[in-house]
């Protein structure tokens, strides 16, 4: 007997466990920490999921996350509407932020396609991202999902759902990342780096 | 500009980041994975957290979770109260019941002495496991805390402390997992398989 936990820790472990990169034994961890640390703590982690919750929405215009109607990417009017740059979370947003070298609006698909999970594109922003192309005077949709066989597969599609519209469609660049080691790159990305060649002028 | 998260997405991602084994990306992945859920579930995971918090407490006798004054195990009075199992944490004693080898009782020291991170026996539940011997009448204390450094230290404190009290004092075998191989054992864990041989008869 009492080879399980409590009820109430045993159901804590299971909501924990349903949270992605939660496995079972990191679920069973972070029940008996939050059990441990001080009540104070604990309510300053639920306040802050409750009030997530309530806050935050979704940008009506680009899906970004947003506490107001729009987020303040889209609130923005010196960014450019004309360049859209199609990504698949908001974390995205942030990273390309961090470059400082896109001045254009964003369109968050929240997700990414994978036939294996049954997420095809009805399960996505995408008819929303279409929706978008002729009243925001849109010319040009840079793909920004990931570098990986959904974030390529997502691509493609949108690529082959734009041709209709005559819109450029651009794809950002794979290669050795900056401060790479040739000798420790896959072959895969050593494959893109030489097909993504580029002229140089002495 | 908006190359952070709004506040409440910040203050969400900066709370989980501080749960165990939760890094800053783990973190921002739970965040917005609960900013695209159903409401519900998230409601659920809130509950979890606050019952868990709220019922839960540790055993008075042996620091096990309890939703009463003693946990399940000190309540059964068939339990042997003169053996008793020195584990970590709670997680260890579901680990040692499913085994059906153990019928003794258990002391949670609530952590495991570790210098690095300024943990001593002051910071765990050890003045109370001394306090349990005489009036348990505890004959045998099986020191069952992890087969690391962390966990060979906190043993081997106990061991020193427990002589004056002239009691059995017993380490579970560190050796070869069952269905292991040889061939692929570490040599610390190879050369404490060989320390602890036994003899067989034929």
């Amino acid at each position: 007997m009492a080879a399980v936990y409590t009820p109430p820790v045993q159901t804590l472990i299971d909501e924990l466990g349903k949270l992605p990169g939660v496995g079972p034994k990191s679920a069973q961890r972070i029940a008996f920490h939050l059990l441990k640390i001080p009540a104070d703590d604990v309510a300053r982690l639920a306040t802050a999921i409750a009030e997530a919750k309530a806050k935050v929405r979704f940008c009506s215009r680009c899906w970004n996350v947003a506490e107001q109607e729009l987020c303040p990417i889209c609130a923005d009017e010196r960014r450019d509407p004309t360049v859209l740059c199609v990504v698949e979370e908001s974390r995205d947003i942030v990273a390309i932020e961090k470059t400082g070298e896109f001045k254009g609006r964003y369109h968050v698909l929240l997700g990414v396609m994978s036939p294996l999970e049954g997420i095809g594109p009805e399960q996505l922003k995408m008819k929303e991202l279409f929706a978008r192309l002729e009243p925001e005077g849109v010319q040009e949709v840079i793909l920004c999902t990931n570098p990986n066989t959904e974030g390529e597969v997502t691509a493609m599609y949108i690529a082959r759902m734009l041709q209709p519209f005559g819109i450029r469609t651009t794809r950002i660049a794979s290669g050795l990342p900056v401060g790479g080691d040739l000798e420790y790159a896959d072959e895969l990305t050593l494959g893109r780096a030489l097909e993504g060649r580029r002229d140089v002028t002495g």
